[in-house]
């Protein structure tokens, strides 16, 4: 049988790193969610502190997360945007992350992200990502059972 | 008196429209501080809803968070990082917003920033902007007296 032919254009590019973020999130591999990422890249987290700079603390931050679960973590990926210049480029989406938790209970979360690409050598890196929820002003609580 | 060049780069005209919106911002004057936001921007904001589309939205949302406010509105923005290629472009920062509110207290929170743009008919305008406080994983509040 043929086999799709591989997109390789920018967005191709960048949903190609997506798609392979999905398999490695249900996986619960670090390697495999971290391909692409830049070495100096500034994350803001959904969790604290306010930021992480340099890929071993993504690493060490999802490592912990990952060994939280029981399950394989699931994660649908909704409202996809990308602008993709000629070395520059972001993307913004929402994630619903589900799985089974070693507490005993059960994670149904979305994530809002924005990540932020350069293309370095000719491959997409990225050097920043956003990821969060909001927050209710009157209760002062996160809100990590909002639905879009 | 010679006044300074104006920078007219790619980066200089987007710092450009960030000092426009500091000032706005200190006025509380919503045609200032959303100058150079798209129509259809995408805003993942700081509080509850989980987004808004469109500049009505991110208007009404600033005129209500303007009118909680005795005092002028001081922003401190620092670690800006900005990538801009030839049509797309994302910056990041962190703002430190202050003032007095008409609850009697006063507001003093970090909050951080990514800005993502196009350059739409030789502009630079703002498509998609993601602002948040990161969680505490512990009391599930959101951390709203984080400092970096």
């Amino acid at each position: 049988m043929a086999t799709a032919a591989r997109d390789t254009s920018d967005e191709g590019q960048i949903r190609g790193l997506f798609d392979g973020w999905l398999t490695a999130l249900r996986a619960k591999d670090v390697n495999g969610r971290t391909a692409g990422y830049a070495a100096d890249v500034v994350v803001f987290d959904v969790i604290n502190p306010m930021q992480h700079v340099g890929l071993d603390g993504l690493r060490k931050r999802l490592e912990k997360w990952f060994s939280t679960f029981t399950s394989p973590i699931d994660c649908e990926m909704r409202d996809l945007s990308i602008a993709a210049g000629n070395d520059v480029a972001w993307c913004h989406f929402l994630n619903r992350f589900s799985g089974s938790t070693r507490a005993g209970g059960a994670l149904d979360m979305w994530v809002r992200f924005t990540v932020c690409l350069r293309k370095i050598d000719g491959h997409w890196m990225v050097t920043h990502e956003h990821a969060s929820v909001p927050f209710d002003v009157e209760t002062g609580r996160a809100s990590v059972d909002l639905a879009p």
